[in-house]
């Protein structure tokens, strides 16, 4: 038995880091559950471009339901390749959609493109991004075509993808990919270098197979 | 600016520790919400005493929709004195009701006691403790009087207050006190020593009231 010493808690040990992403989802092992994942509400819209040099990421607004739970929008940015695979997969493109709720709770909804007809959304940002300058858009960007309005999406809690990698973020990755046109990935990675993280271990994390 | 360097990946350290518990909660400080905090689902009931030599703790089962989403209760186990502060007042004792989602998702009901007529859930498990030995009960003890039912609720981000500390929980500390047996108390506090740990820094989180 472990015996606590309460006259000596100055030293207990925070332990973290064992709840990292990304992770690479084996289907067979999720679990199935009829929970909403997601409902999307209201618009969502790019305000201003973020410049970076390792990403193209702007912040806006909009609204989600995430488990039944009020969360609003923060930012978006991309990976390429994914981040997460999918049975050891990954697709070329990967974005994030930043959530917070009223807690300061963190859920990233993870999206993945394919190749296919060219994206609206992707090619508002693309037109609007210069690399390493921020600026607020005089029109918003409407980011609806970067959502996905079906599948399966799975969830399970992880971190952060860079530093501080803070572990405190539900991930709602969704399995139906969005296309994006082979010039408008071929753009994206004209200007940014490779940007995924290894993929961490799951440690006994479940993954719930929930519905969008 | 700050540029990430992903072929040095491996060298990202992980920073945790800021979203500790438990914590003094400045009432005037909290920002209102109307959401649902804990729906009580079912009967929760004790079913195994479990042996440490710091705390009254016990195993069962019961359910509970916290902020709307599906929780079951795992274990119950005692502070004295109270761990939370309310407006830097401490309860005599404060008892935490852990409950886990199908994600694994951690979330700590707490309740604070407060000195009056005797309590009968209570009582059932002073009656079938036996400090650091472990047992199954032959008969569940009924743990209905040691849930409030009315009163505000205060939801913030936190850890566990015991190693290994973990950062993914999240907190409801009931406002409305229940009471137990100045007896009962004086049981409690003859086998257990304190073991509250000392109250962390909030470190800017949102303390939300949200109603039971």
């Amino acid at each position: 038995m472990t015996t606590l010493d309460y006259t000596t808690q100055k030293d207990w040990q925070f332990v973290g880091g064992q709840h990292q992403s990304p992770i690479d989802i084996t289907t067979a092992n999720t679990t199935a559950s009829q929970l909403s994942a997601i409902s999307w509400r209201g618009l969502y819209q790019a305000k201003t471009i973020v410049g970076t040099d390792t990403t193209l990421q702007a912040t806006g607004t909009g609204a989600a339901y995430l488990n039944d739970r009020d969360f609003n929008f923060d930012q978006i940015h991309f990976h390429t390749p994914a981040e997460h695979l999918i049975d050891g997969q990954a697709a070329p493109l990967e974005w994030h959609l930043v959530h917070r709720s009223a807690t300061g709770q963190l859920a990233v909804v993870a999206v993945f493109g394919r190749i296919g007809k060219p994206n609206a959304s992707f090619q508002g940002l693309l037109d609007q991004l210069t690399p390493n300058a921020s600026h607020e858009l005089t029109e918003p960007i409407n980011l609806t075509e970067l959502l996905p309005d079906t599948g399966t999406v799975y969830h399970y809690l992880g971190s952060l993808t860079t530093p501080p990698l803070t572990e405190t973020v539900e991930w709602y990755v969704c399995a139906d990919s969005v296309m994006l046109g082979e010039k408008q990935l071929a753009t994206y990675q004209a200007l940014f270098k490779a940007n995924n993280r290894d993929v961490q271990s799951l440690n006994e994390r479940p993954v719930i197979a929930e519905r969008l």
